[in-house]
């Protein structure tokens, strides 16, 4: 895993938290992961092509992500994580693999990222065969949201 | 949807399948879902970029995934649903997707594909945002698979 693959990651997503008015965003310890890793209670998973491909996990538990659809959908209430909080949440991921992707092409690697996808369940678990994950676990005031970043340029 | 992306599908995955040694793959009932929809035991998530975008999820109990790792892997005996069967049903995903996508470039929709990533859990359940899901039924030797189709030409 590259150092330069992370650090898009966590410009974009302090940029875009700060825009959603979350005041303070910290980065917890980074990790470096083999495959199995665990999933939490909501899960947005966005791929990658190009120089760089494999994925980007979104993980939080349900009451961060309430807080965050929230947020997404100008404060207005959440009382149930609908398909439309749900969309909310996807949003963030996409916004923030979307500016990602952006800065990793400035620094000329070129990728074009999918649209993202929720996955919920009870001990979910996620395999991404023959790339490592770095987790950046983001101390957000909704609540932590770790960011796995499953990227590389090789050939896979 | 279009029916365009989806005889590709069907195809690479006959295709694939026989050449696992799975004598008889039936195509059971289409249907066209909305998010949110169930998943499976084992589930292998791909992403499409290009021309068509989105993502395909190939769901499976874990009686047909321990068969499919078997057969992918020769033959070789299987007790345990291990990291080397989660690779080896990925590669199935990776081995219809990656030809369907190739058909998809012929017919004149340019696609790449994400490596694959595969979800495991209880009682998982996955939304698309703003795509609607295909779902193809196939009946093989090794049990049902089903091919989740969420591809779209529009701007998302």
């Amino acid at each position: 895993m590259k150092v330069e693959f992370i650090n898009p990651f966590v410009s974009a997503a302090s940029m875009v938290l700060e825009r959603l008015g979350n005041q303070n965003t910290e980065k917890g310890k980074l990790s470096l992961k083999a495959s199995p890793i665990q999933g939490n209670d909501v899960n947005t998973i966005i791929g990658v092509t190009g120089d760089v491909r494999g994925q980007v996990l979104y993980s939080m538990n349900l009451d961060t992500a309430m807080k965050v659809a929230a947020s997404m959908m100008m404060g207005m209430p959440v009382t149930e994580f609908d398909e439309l909080c749900k969309s909310a949440v996807n949003e963030l991921g996409n916004m923030i693999t979307g500016n990602a992707a952006s800065e990793l092409s400035c620094n000329g690697f070129n990728c074009t990222i999918t649209p993202p996808t929720l996955i919920m369940g009870k001990e979910v678990v996620i395999s991404i065969k023959n790339i490592q994950i770095l987790v950046i676990p983001l101390l957000t005031d909704f609540g932590e949201i770790d960011i796995n970043v499953a990227l590389s340029d090789d050939e896979l």
